[in-house]
């Protein structure tokens, strides 16, 4: 199953039953991992990921995670056949999101999630935030 | 597209791919709502919920989130035909990710979060998940 289209009528009012409209399917959130964590900012970048994503399907997310807002999209300054993607605002607030989904995940199943990147996320949570925003403001 | 099955070899190392593997589709995770905030536990419960999900897609997320460890299922105590549904302690722990989805959406999207509750969980955040697990504690 496709996930659904956004920017139509939601399905219900409830904040998770919203957000999955727009992010729940295997693939948008990895594609946002990777513009927040990884400096991955081109289509074949994110192509290039570890997961093996299609091309069509890596296609359709982006377009999604730009109705959504999440994602912004303007054209390579230093080729203008392409396209540079980045966070906006509402993405970069994603990093919560990330964050305990990648605390969870270790807790519970055998990642390769690097030790010391999940002390530093147990251990002061908002300050590692802080710090991933700030990563995104200084890349703008 | 249906969510990769789970169980198989993951498609990376990566905790939130892993994750995304059991949860990324645009259902379960309601799922893990009916049971975290709505204390629905039984079939028709999920399958009256304001979301309209089909039966055969209830029936396969249900049977994910067994296979992933994050629902154990039982047989109703007063109707042995009929099963009752509850998170596990894996289930459980995904309070904080659901909290933060929920505050992402009511930031930037129209929901129907009701104040209080978004107040509850900005305030004290440890509190409020404190809260939740304390109430599935008792339920069991």
């Amino acid at each position: 199953m496709s996930p659904p289209a956004n920017r139509g009528v939601p399905r219900s009012g409830c904040p998770i039953s919203i957000a999955l409209e727009m992010l729940g399917d295997a693939w948008s959130l990895l594609i946002v991992r990777d513009l927040m964590f990884k400096d991955k900012q081109t289509y074949n970048e994110f192509l290039q990921g570890g997961e093996g994503i299609a091309s069509n399907i890596l296609a359709d997310r982006l377009r999604k995670l730009e109705a959504a807002g999440i994602v912004d999209k303007r054209a390579d300054p230093s080729d203008a056949r392409r396209f540079i993607y980045r966070l906006s605002a509402k993405g970069i607030d994603l990093a919560p999101v990330l964050v305990e989904l990648i605390l969870w995940s270790a807790r519970h199943e055998t990642t390769d999630a690097p030790a010391p990147v999940l002390r530093a996320m147990r251990g002061d949570r908002e300050a590692f935030i802080a710090q991933v925003r700030q990563r995104w403001r200084s890349g703008r």
